[in-house]
């Protein structure tokens, strides 16, 4: 049987990285690379580190091309399941003339696989076609949240205290209900502006990287600052990947 | 100065141990430990393990009594912050007798120190008492959620959706308002029984561990299961450490 492994990386920072997950990633005959063409070199080299270090003698690296997908699409979830479709296609024939009968396949997958990744909704998606038989495993990661929450030296929590992590395009919608703590990954449009109240914001950029970028104070005082700083840092890398924790004041 | 980590060791797997928590761990003088007098001897073991593999020659440990506090209070929150007020005490006390100048101090942590842990915020309460000095950092862990959802092979949110993180004494008030989708932690109380409808649970115990225990689906189908798999187990162990995902179907 061939087995696949989707392995959470961290959130770029390579000392992120588990033990497990250097192991598993030292018994994987074939990567997978889904990528697109541009952009991400920085973190692109980070993984070929990783492959270097931590990968056996021999292993291949079979790479696809990620499909594109409508970046501002009126029906949002629609789209994704669309995208998602051909990705699994793409993906499904790079498994079947790469992955010999008892070898081990990976995905290295950023940040931690279980959020808001579709790597494991993929591979369920293959499956469920029936045509491309293999058995699979998650190597939990760091997630950008937790690297997010350590730089700033903060829990994502009050005490007995529940929260939310929802999307920015969700949060340009309203707060959400019975929550003072929030969380937004995938945010292009810094939503943040749309908040109201005494918050507090802990954002942060590029986590765990040599590029990482940390703002943390009074949403009122520092949002400005952050749409300053990050405008001119994605200018400058050609790319951004941001997350942030808002705490209501109480 | 004085410095400690804050160390992330990850839900009870080894091998959770992230690159950096193991330098953390090798650059350290002093192992802060509090703990309880009783139970959780396997956990107890397994720091002691990741200390002897990780840690440097020399290395010293030192250990404080855990504060009691009511398990049952009326007062939830006032309990816990007189409780970590006299934490911080008796880990104040720990600091100032125990590291030395220019020394590394750590708190090894289970899961990930961002998510309901009380380091950081004890930490920061001596800091701010301004007796004892010292600078700190955060290493982030593998949390139980990440280890949970990784071994269902799950998402912890679908596309585009927010999920909520809370608290069994909560769950049993009311589902979350606004999601379909909740990680429940601290449950002593089983309030999964509470809830109604079309759900599906994935739940898990001993993550990670030799011990680990695994149950998932309908919940109106596995909730008797679980709650006797987990009172057998509770009853075997002395103690329990479990977590949850409900999903509800939309």
């Amino acid at each position: 049987m061939r087995k696949i492994y989707v392995i959470g990386i961290g959130a770029g920072d390579p000392d992120h990285l588990t033990l497990q997950a250097a192991k598993a990633i030292g018994r994987t005959d074939v990567f997978f690379l889904l990528d697109k063409g541009e952009a991400k070199e920085s973190m692109i080299e980070l993984r070929r580190r990783m492959l270097k270090a931590y990968g056996k003698p021999g292993r291949r690296i079979a790479e696809g091309r990620d499909p594109d997908r409508d970046r501002t699409p009126a029906d949002y979830e629609g789209t994704i399941a669309d995208w998602r479709r051909r990705r699994s296609e793409v993906t499904e024939a790079l498994i079947s003339e790469h992955l010999l009968d008892d070898e081990v396949g990976a995905f290295l997958v950023w940040g931690d696989p279980s959020l808001y990744d579709s790597t494991i909704a993929i591979l369920e998606e293959i499956l469920a076609r029936g045509a491309t038989r293999f058995e699979y495993e998650v190597v939990p990661g760091i997630s950008s949240v937790s690297a997010l929450a350590a730089k700033h030296r903060v829990g994502v929590n009050r005490v007995g205290q529940p929260f939310q992590v929802t999307t920015g395009r969700r949060l340009a919608e309203q707060w959400p209900a019975g929550v003072d703590d929030v969380i937004v990954m995938l945010d292009a449009h810094q939503s943040f502006g749309t908040v109201e109240g005494d918050v507090d914001i802990y954002w942060g950029a590029y986590l765990g990287t040599p590029d990482e970028l940390l703002i943390s104070g009074p949403l009122a005082e520092v949002a400005d600052e952050i749409r300053r700083v990050r405008a001119e840092a994605r200018e400058r890398h050609g790319w951004i990947m941001d997350t942030y924790l808002l705490r209501r004041r109480t």
